[in-house]
C-alpha cells in the first residue's frame, strides 16, 4: 500500500521544528508493510498547500496523511484550506463547541473564543476524535485516495493515528511486508557489511538495511516473505552473534535494566565526563528504580576523593583519565551503594584539556563486581555530545556483555 | 530569495533516520533572509525524483538544494539522475581517482573499485569540494534557478553548504530578512500571546512565531526592516521580561553556566527522578566545569539517607517526594561538595508510582544558598520523558532567575 504525507508548517521548513512527525508516520506505516511514496513540506499557505496535495495525489496513493494548522491561532487555516480542496461545506458543531466551552469554563478560563475554529465539521466524510486536545481530525475519500487530516501537535497525532488510522490501514494490506530488526553496538558498519555479504546473495528477496549513528548500527531485513526474512534474520544473527544487543525496537538501557531486573541484580554508577547521562538515560525506562539506585556524578578531582573516596595518591599519579582511577571509581561506587554492579566512567568530552597521550574523545570505563573489577579503554569522536553518547552507550554494552554472557 | 529543498533518501521516508539535514538547511537560510518555500523527500529512483524537480522548480525558486544519493552503495543514484536531468555529459576525473586511490591505499585498503562512481564530474557546472568526504558535490545554473546536489551525511553536507554555498546565498540576497530569538520558559504559550496582541497590531510589518516544546516557548520575530524587528523585540521583552533567557539560540544550561562563570559560583546538584539528566545537561556545556562540581543521583531512598545525609525522619514523616525532603537534598549537595548552590530534585516521574494526593509529574525543586534554601512545587506532563525534561529546566531556570535577578 502506497502513502504519501504531507506535513504544513512553516516552523517545519525554517528549522525551528524538527519534522519527527513525518518520521514517526513513515516508521509506523513501513512497519505494517506500506511503502512510504513522498513526503512534502509546505508553509501555512492555501496555493501551496493544494499544489503539493495535486502532486501527491497524482499516481493514487491509498492514503495521504495531512499534519498541521489545525491549532486556534490565525496561521492554523488547514481546516479550511482541506475542506474546500475535497469540496465539503463548513458546519459548526454546537454540540461539541458547547463541550470545548465547558471544559474551558471549568478550567477557570473566560476567554476563549478563539478556540471557536475547532468546533467546524465538514458536511461529509468522518470526523477523528482526539483524545488528548481539542483539535479534531477528518477523514475523506478523495478521488482513488483516502485524505486523512491531523493536528501536528506530535502527542497528539500520534494517539490519533494509533487509535484510529493505523487500525483501518493494518485491516486493508494484503501484501504483507515484513520487518525485523537488529540492533548492535561495539562494532563498525564496515565489520558487518564485510561479514554479511555473502548471505544477501543467497537471500535475494530481502533487503538489508543499515543505519549507523552513535548508539551503534541498526539493520532491518526486509521483505514479502516471513520465512525468508526470518532466515536471513537468523543467519545475521550467528554472524554478529554477541553484538546484537536488540531484535526488536528496544534501547540499550531498556535491555539492560530488564535483565538486571529479572536476575534480580543492582546497579550504581559513578560518572565524571557523561556528567550523568548515564543515569539518566537508565532512568528513562519505566520500572528502574527495582535496578539503578543511583550514582556520583564526580565532575572534578575533590568530588573523586572526598565523596566516591578515591585515592589521592591514585588520582596523583595515574591522573583523573586512567585505568587506575577508573578502577577505584567503580569499586568505591559499588561499595558506597551496596550494590552488585558499580560502573564508573572517567575521560575527556573535549574540546579542550586533551594532551597528545591522553587525547580528546579518550575514555576508561570501569566494571566491578564482588568478584572482580575490570577496565576498558576506548577513544571516541567526534563531538563533545557525540564522545558522551558513545561513552554512555559503551558502559551500558559493558554490562551488558556482563549480565547476559558472564563477559 | 526562495530556496526549496529535495532531501532523497528511503531511510528518511522510512523513519529509521529524521530528516536533520532539510532541518539545517532551514535554519541556516533562514537565518540569512532566505524563505524556505517547500521541501520535499523521495526515495533513489529515477522516476520521483524528476518528478521532485518538476514540482520544486515551478516557481523558478533561486536555489534547490538536493541531499543523498552520492554514496557508493548501489542505491546511490542521484549523481547519474541529476546529470541526465540537467543534461550534462557524464566525464572520469582521473587525477580525482588518482588522489582516492591513493588515499585508500595508504589507510591499507585494496578492494575500493566500488568507490569509482565518485571520481565522475559533469561535462559543465561547478564542483563543490568536500573536506570531509570522498563524495564532491555540484552546482548547476538550470533554467532561472541553481540546483546544488550535497552528499547525505550530515556533517559533510553542513562543512560544504557552509564553505560553498551559504557564502554565495548571503552576497546574492538584496532585501535582507532579519529574525530575533527570543527563548522563554516558565510561562504558557497562552499567556505569551495573551500578553502581546497588541504589539502585533501595531508592528503589522513583522510576523511572530510561536514554537512551544518541553523547554519552554520560543518565539521568533522577523521582518524586513531591522529596526521593526528590533523595536517589535524590545517590547516584547519588556511584556515578557525576566521570562525570557536567551536572545539568541543559546540553551538554558549555556546561559546558566555562562553566567555561574561570570559570578565566580560553583553548584552541585541532588537528583532523583531525573535521574542524571540536570547533571549531563550542564556538562553539555563547554568549559562547564568551572562551574558545576558534580552531584549525587540518589535514587533510592537509602541513598538519599547514606550519602545525602538526609534525616530518615524526615524520610519517614514527610515521604521522599516532599518540600522537607527537597530542602534537606539541596542543602546537604551544597554541604558535601562545599560548593555556593545546591539544587536538589525530587520528583514522581511515572507512569508508576503516583497517589491522589502525589500524582505523577509531582515534582520539587530544592535551591540552596549560603543564605536560605527555598524549595518550590510543580506539576508536570505528560509521559517519563517529558517530566524529566520539564523538571530539568524548571530547575535551570530557579537557578538563572537566583544568579541572575537574586530571584
Amino acid at each position: 500500500m502506497e502513502i504519501s504525507i504531507l506535513t504544513i508548517g512553516n516552523e517545519l521548513l525554517n528549522g525551528s521544528t524538527l519534522n519527527t512527525n513525518a518520521s514517526w508516520i513513515g516508521k509506523s506505516l513501513t512497519k505494517l508493510g506500506c511503502q512510504i511514496k513522498k513526503q512534502i513540506t509546505v508553509k501555512d499557505n492555501k496555493g501551496d498547500v493544494e499544489n503539493a496535495l495535486n502532486t501527491l495525489l497524482i499516481n493514487n496513493p491509498s492514503y495521504v496523511i495531512i499534519t498541521g494548522g489545525l491549532g486556534s491561532t490565525s496561521d492554523d487555516i488547514t481546516r479550511d484550506i482541506i475542506f474546500n480542496y475535497v469540496g465539503v461545506k463548513k458546519n459548526f458543531d454546537k454540540e461539541y463547541w458547547l463541550k470545548l466551552s465547558q471544559y474551558f469554563k471549568n478550567s477557570g478560563k473566560n476567554n476563549f473564543d478563539f478556540i471557536k475554529n475547532q468546533a467546524y465539521i465538514p458536511s461529509s466524510g468522518k470526523i477523528i476524535p482526539n483524545p488528548s486536545g481539542s483539535a479534531r481530525g477528518f477523514n475523506f475519500n478523495f478521488k482513488k485516495s483516502k485524505i486523512i487530516v491531523l493536528p501536528g501537535v506530535p502527542s497528539e497525532m500520534k494517539k490519533m493515528m494509533t487509535d484510529s488510522i493505523i487500525p483501518d490501514i493494518s485491516s486493508l494490506i494484503k501484501n504483507k511486508y515484513y520487518s525485523k530488526k537488529l540492533r548492535t553496538t561495539g562494532i563498525p558498519e564496515s565489520f558487518i557489511t564485510a561479514n554479511i555479504k555473502d548471505e544477501v546473495l543467497i537471500d535475494d528477496n530481502c533487503s538489508i538495511g543499515y543505519y549507523p549513528s552513535a548508539y551503534g548500527v541498526d539493520l532491518t531485513i526486509s521483505g514479502y516473505s516471513l520465512k525468508k526474512v526470518k532466515n536471513l534474520s537468523v543467519k545475521i544473527e550467528t554472524t554478529l552473534k554477541k553484538n546484537i544487543y536488540s531484535k526488536n525496537d528496544d534501547s540499550l538501557e531498556k535491555v539492560v535494566v530488564g535483565v538486571g531486573i529479572k536476575m534480580d541484580k543492582t546497579l550504581a554508577v559513578a560518572e565524571s565526563c557523561t556528567g550523568g547521562l548515564l543515569g539518566s538515560r537508565i532512568t528513562e525506562v519505566e520500572g528502574s528504580s527495582a535496578f539503578f539506585k543511583g550514582g556520583v556524578v564526580s565532575y572534578s578531582n575533590e568530588s573523586k576523593i572526598d565523596i566516591l573516596g578515591v585515592k589521592r595518591s591514585t588520582l596523583k599519579s595515574f591522573g583523573a583519565v586512567s585505568t587506575q582511577v577508573a578502577a577505584e571509581m567503580a569499586e568505591r561506587i559499588r561499595k558506597l551503594f551496596s550494590v552488585d554492579y558499580g560502573i564508573s566512567i572517567t575521560g575527556i568530552a573535549g574540546p579542550s584539556g586533551g594532551t597528545e597521550s591522553k587525547p580528546v574523545g579518550l575514555v576508561h570505563i570501569g566494571l566491578s563486581s564482588k568478584l572482580n573489577t575490570v577496565v576498558k579503554k576506548f577513544i571516541f569522536s567526534t563531538s563533545r555530545s557525540q564522545i558522551k553518547i558513545k561513552t554512555s552507550q559503551a558502559a551500558l554494552n559493558i554490562l551488558r556483555l556482563e549480565l547476559v554472557y558472564g563477559r
